[in-house]
């Protein structure tokens, strides 16, 4: 079939949205026809030849949502008009990791997905004879796509798609962190640094927690009066002298869990002072540049500061993706309010400019 | 009364042994006669003039073991007569930290002691008007000392004082770090880097804690050999491939736990790099010099390797301490093969001129 779709065709120019062929599904494979996508930072940075890992021609995006059109061979866990959420981050619920409780990285499919294929080392994606890589195995600035069975959420019907898509990546980054890596403790002071989709989803996890607490640092007014919304308890301007300053807010000691939202490796080591003496979590959420590193004094290991990370808030994503949309459903989770602007595929590129302004906390296309 | 000691005159120059005045215990506090101390790295670093935190004159000194000659008023939870082990970090069981699980840090008299002094600011060391300091509230390269009750773990009196100094500092350090900081799981693969008192503690440690694979890493062919009789399975001299060849001999992965106890930052990066993905966590028990920082590349927190680290290998030490010195007894820890030369108070000079030489793994002064 045809579909439109945004295409990096060269690194460092805008995306050209037009029409590229799909091939129906393989054994394992789901048609997913799209009714919105996130558009989200890491298609901007892999779009500008920053990424050293991307590949062109592709078609970006990877925090969709949509409705199963047609199922390959062999799909169990899924049906024609099933509601999912893409997943960049599989669970094939058999391999050592998917099997152990400490770690969400499926290493089902994970060479091939890096590669821009699907798991049998293929495309769908092609225009006559030029093959066109899948972007993180997913795909989703277009029409439809094909996936794996295991790298999609089945989730409850009712929710609305331009609005649980959020949930492919930007959201439950930061609700996981607090969650499921953190594991954030009832009643604890939480520092999150950056209030965009992931810092806010951090706030919100926090708050669903029962973090008594809530700091938040941004450089924006405006995105601080969001994190309020969504949780913080305390909010300023980040500088210089952020780590004194949550340092003086906790009587000396630093907040027991901090969060790093923002990609800057400064702010990183910012997290990681602020973190409380004796027994602060710093928990890197954030995805740093290119060759950039993270400074950190071991003092602060020594007296009992810890650091964390994980990519996509460690959650588990055929497992917890659902959890979260019935969360939302159920009213305990403000998902709306992260989608500040809707467009049409054509605006990408826009979305693009209006994401390097910091404008809004995340545009979504919900026509394509 | 007059008891002969080893006084940090000036920085950079030799220990002085010599006279100096202790007086009494004053409430809470007790008076220790020293069967045994260890030569720490600690003491060696501090009278180089290298800590920033560092003060003289001074009587250094701080993995001792004694036995109980007087105590001050108040004092409740030892007896004259009893055997203990000096703690350089206290438990008061009362503080914020005391009644965590999280922590060892305790508080009660943290500031005091970073200045040098008892609880109550003053000191029960001088020479006439000339007050000397207590080096990290223990003193203890001397014929006897004063100390707060709750810096002094009471044990088994079967136990050789001259053997179980060593869990004054260095092996609780590292067996503490395996044991309580990281909490090594039964059946996991463990990487150690380094193997002085702190590393072979760690992979002593690891044993306990049922791990399957010890892997240690150091730059001689003795301190491995010694490592192999504490528990490792394999060991390597150390050097720039180290992190290479133990993601190669872990099936690419990295180990479940890696432990770094050198002081280098090069080798605590060598230790967060070699962490497995999903789940590795690398604990920092060395201590780096002033100002030097490490170097994380925030790919491996994102790709789920953890930091931690602390001090005192997280120990509780009037709880853990005797639990260890239990472990000895019942021979289940080997601490006698720690202690590879014995001396007289007069030699610590030249015991700090055979650590500088890697000479051994400890020094214990048995005589003052």
């Amino acid at each position: 079939m045809k579909i439109r779709a945004a295409v990096l065709e060269e690194f460092g120019q805008p995306l050209a949205i037009g029409e590229v062929e799909l091939d129906g599904p393989g054994p394992g494979e789901v048609l997913v026809r799209l009714a919105a996508c996130g558009v989200c930072h890491t298609d901007m940075y892999t779009a500008s030849g920053a990424d050293p890992s991307g590949y062109a021609p592709t078609v970006l995006g990877h925090e969709g949502a949509g409705v199963v059109e047609a199922l390959g061979e062999g799909v169990s866990s899924l049906a024609v008009g099933d509601h999912v959420v893409t997943l960049f981050s599989p669970q094939c619920r058999e391999c050592l990791h998917c099997r152990s409780d400490k770690t969400n990285l499926c290493l089902a499919i994970r060479e091939q997905q890096n590669l821009g294929h699907l798991p049998d080392g293929t495309t769908r994606l092609h225009r006559g004879e030029e093959r066109i890589r899948h972007f993180m195995g997913t795909s989703t600035f277009a029409e439809a796509t094909v996936m794996p069975e295991i790298a999609l959420a089945k989730i409850d019907p009712a929710a609305p798609l331009d609005v649980v898509c959020t949930l492919a990546c930007g959201a439950t980054t930061g609700i996981g962190a607090a969650l499921y890596v953190a594991k954030v403790e009832r009643g604890s002071t939480v520092a999150v640094f950056g209030a965009g989709l992931v810092g806010l989803g951090a706030v919100a996890g926090a708050r669903l927690a029962g973090a008594e607490r809530i700091i938040c640092v941004d450089l924006d007014e405006g995105r601080l009066a969001s994190a309020r919304e969504h949780g913080a308890t305390e909010t300023f301007i980040g500088g210089e002298d952020a780590v004194e300053r949550i340092v003086e807010m906790t009587g000396g000691f630093g907040a027991d869990y901090t969060f790093e939202a923002t990609g800057s490796v400064k702010v990183m080591r910012q997290a990681v002072e602020s973190a409380r003496m004796g027994w602060g979590l710093c928990t890197v959420a954030g995805v740093a540049g290119r060759g950039e590193v993270l400074e950190v004094i071991p003092r602060y290991l020594i007296t009992g500061r810890r650091i964390a990370g994980a990519s996509f808030g460690g959650a588990k994503g055929r497992d917890r993706v659902p959890e979260l949309v019935d969360l939302y459903v159920k009213g305990d989770l403000d998902l709306e309010a992260f989608v500040t602007r809707r467009i049409a595929l054509d605006e990408v590129n826009d979305a693009f400019a209006a994401m390097d302004r910091h404008e809004g906390v995340r545009t979504v296309i919900t026509s394509f």
